[in-house]
């Protein structure tokens, strides 16, 4: 048993380490919203490969069969709901065996198609040989192939079929999967390490506080556990975005800054919303100048959570250091642009680096009805709101009831604010993490706004901030 | 907060001493079954006081009030469901208050009236002013008052009404209810201490471990965490009843071994099962001799849970030593006395010990709808078998098709054996609470016979078992 422990320990420092070595180069996934929060889900939709053969596949030449596995829609009660097919990814090329206790690296699914997770988590991948570990990547339940009721249309009809849609659920899932595959490879006594980014990291470290027995550690990536409540101001995350900007460039972050004006002024004139369709080139023609206001928001944003030093493809095909570039676009028109045409120049570094986009679609999931909106307005309430100096977005303030009515209107749920903090905790997670919680990394890029509600400080000996002042 | 760390570390050092002395004198709460087991559900509800009225009341001396509490059905879902109200007595008599930090206990209700188990814990509600702390007994859902669906009658209908009645949902009942009231109070900074028996000394130890960041600390009396699945042998139930038997002396323990084939034998005789009726002075005429059998393994199975060395009136108004007192009336017995005449003067000792039974029924709860028997069918699935030699109890041998066939004739329920490992843990009970637990007491009675599947030896500096060698 100690020398079992020795193992794990052992096991714990070299991750940390090369999670140390990597944290540069590994991709945070991000996430956004504003008012009622919105995610990746239509992006991770489109890039998924949608494959129901479970042939062999491979990511960075590491091979990976797909398996589907009976999971229960609600683990908490015996309500008698039909059963759902949960995908998972699994790669045993490089696995040392139960034997030799080969640990399993378990990614936790966060809220997209896994596949295209599991293509944007070399790292995991990379590692995995040198460890003799076993590689798992479970999607999580309600997103790409793993979908109760049958169908997407079913799982994603009402708020009643949607109502399984929960952390709590996904982290049961993870663990009565993982916990059935190691008793069918007789592998009980291999350690499970978790891997997460952004939802994904806050699963990853709420399920080593929650089912500690089951993993001996987690590495969690810009996971912003602490963005619910009033743990951390609401202000905090459009902050950092307004902040990633002016460090590029003052000027640049006063044009956004004064854009949003510009933007209502223009669609308030006589044919202003033509005017506005045309100037950014939109498919369709604007009903308002909200859809547009939101549509830059989501730019900037996203943005600031792919601000990598290299050109990168994660959501978008991007440069390196792609809100420089931005900013240069914005800066480097030709005097007597008008902030309207410059701020249209920026974002097309996000929407359009390719440069083959003809017109732009400001809304390619028009029901809202992506899973992350639901989860939002039923127990992920992250309150945000946008400060009027230090911020560069329409000043705003988070209102619960305003926020209620919406999610009223979009899903007929009503959000539970404060559940999550009191199914996991976070109120005083410096006193909590250190006397209960161990062998968790959180690992934060302080350019990343979702760094803002993580973890950054060092909490004991064994739940560490690895933190990268100039990482995304 | 290094202060209050102290402090709740003080807290807890002379909690677990004053445990210590006290423990013989703190009766477990019992529970038992063979096959489709049962519990005190009956017993509770026969001494409940069943008022409505929020007046301040007393125990021992100590007032308390009666409140309720709305809770969510299914913490775990946003299925539109109907709420309920949970009972909970409170009492702030002696409470420091939250400028001072006055501690919160609180008790961790099992299956039964929440009224007769604080009636029963005088322990806490001893200690409570010198901590000058808090006593909160909220009632566990779908016993007592705290009944979903308006009444008994529609909560425990069928297997969809009954399937919110999970130990998960009861944890969330309880971590809303004291997160909620600690806010109301302004107290959030107020140390929970929890305390519970026999299965709410499984939730406190489980509470502990799920939500640490509610409650710093657990008192698990008589806690049998570990009689899952193949965790400790199926045996070690009946094998302890029958050993604190043998202890007393050997021919009762030969007396009761022989007991089950005299009583098959002359059920089947002609005119038998009248004749055993008539014997054994039941309330109606016998089936079949399996409900008489029933009726002496309860008996039995109770005496060793409550065989304190005084007079006691828990579940049943008994002597002390009430084991010896059965002994001691089948050992003397005039010579000639038939085996079976043996037994029912034994047994009278357990039914019967105030003289004022006239006729015994055998089964008061004909429906088998208590919700422990639901509990056991659905996820608290305890393997129990009888040995054939160190078992004075029918040879019985566990078998999980059988016992799953049971329940659905029961309650038409699949049960889930292995999902209270896999969500609190228990197959490594030893490297996980010392990996991951703390601030935790399981104590345990050797003659009790919950004490084999119960945590009984320390673990970590705080997580310790304190052993009665002679407890029950």
């Amino acid at each position: 048993m100690a020398k079992h422990a020795i193992a794990v320990l052992l096991l714990f420092i070299v991750l940390f380490n090369l999670a140390l070595q990597s944290s540069s180069s590994q991709p945070p996934r991000p996430f956004s919203f504003r008012g009622a929060p919105k995610f990746l889900g239509r992006f991770s939709t489109s890039k998924s490969h949608h494959s129901n053969d479970r042939r062999s596949k491979q990511i960075l030449g590491y091979r990976y069969e797909t398996r589907y596995f009976e999971q229960r829609l609600d683990h908490f009660s015996f309500a008698e709901l039909p059963t759902f097919n949960q995908r998972y990814l699994i790669s045993s090329e490089h696995w040392a065996g139960p034997d030799r206790l080969g640990p399993i690296f378990l990614y936790c699914g966060n809220e997209g198609d896994i596949e295209w997770f599991a293509a944007n988590t070399g790292f995991v991948w990379e590692i995995a040989p040198s460890f003799g570990a076993m590689v798992v990547f479970p999607e999580h339940r309600y997103y790409g192939e793993s979908l109760p009721f049958g169908s997407r249309e079913e799982a994603y009809k009402n708020a009643a079929t949607l109502s399984y849609l929960t952390a709590e659920q996904a982290l049961a899932d993870f663990s009565v999967l993982i916990t059935n595959l190691k008793r069918n490879l007789s592998a009980e006594a291999c350690p499970v390490v978790l891997f997460g980014g952004s939802y994904g990291g806050m699963l990853a470290a709420w399920m080593r506080v929650k089912y500690p027995h089951i993993a001996i550690g987690a590495l969690a990536s810009s996971a912003p556990i602490l963005q619910f409540e009033d743990i951390v101001p609401p202000e905090t995350f459009y902050d950092i975005v307004s902040n990633d900007f002016k460090r590029e460039s003052t000027s640049c972050f006063n044009t956004i800054k004064a854009s949003w004006s510009a933007l209502i002024s223009e669609g308030q004139k006589e044919n202003g919303l033509s005017q506005l369709t045309r100037m950014f080139r939109l498919c369709r023609e604007l009903t308002n100048t909200e859809e547009l206001t939101n549509w830059l928001d989501s730019a900037y944003s996203y943005l600031a959570m792919v601000n990598y030093p290299y050109p990168s493809d994660f959501i978008m095909p991007l440069p390196g250091h792609p809100i420089r570039e931005v900013c240069r676009k914005i800066d480097g028109c030709p005097d007597g642009t008008s902030v309207l045409e410059r701020v249209f120049e920026g974002v097309n570094v996000f929407y359009n680096h390719t440069g083959e986009v003809n017109c732009f679609e400001l809304d390619d999931d028009p029901h809202g009805m992506n899973g992350w909106s639901w989860q939002a307005c039923s127990e992920m309430v992250m309150p945000m709101s946008s400060s009027p100096d230090a911020s560069m977005f329409p000043t705003y303030e988070f209102n619960f009831s305003a926020f209620q009515e919406e999610c009223w209107t979009d899903f007929k749920v009503i959000p539970r604010p404060r559940w999550i903090t009191t199914e996991f905790g976070g109120k005083d997670i410096m006193t909590d993490l250190k006397t209960f919680g161990s062998n968790i990394i959180f690992s934060n890029g302080f350019l990343d706004p979702w760094s803002g509600g993580s973890v950054t400080q060092n909490v004991s000996g064994s739940v560490v901030a690895l933190n990268t002042q100039e990482g995304s």
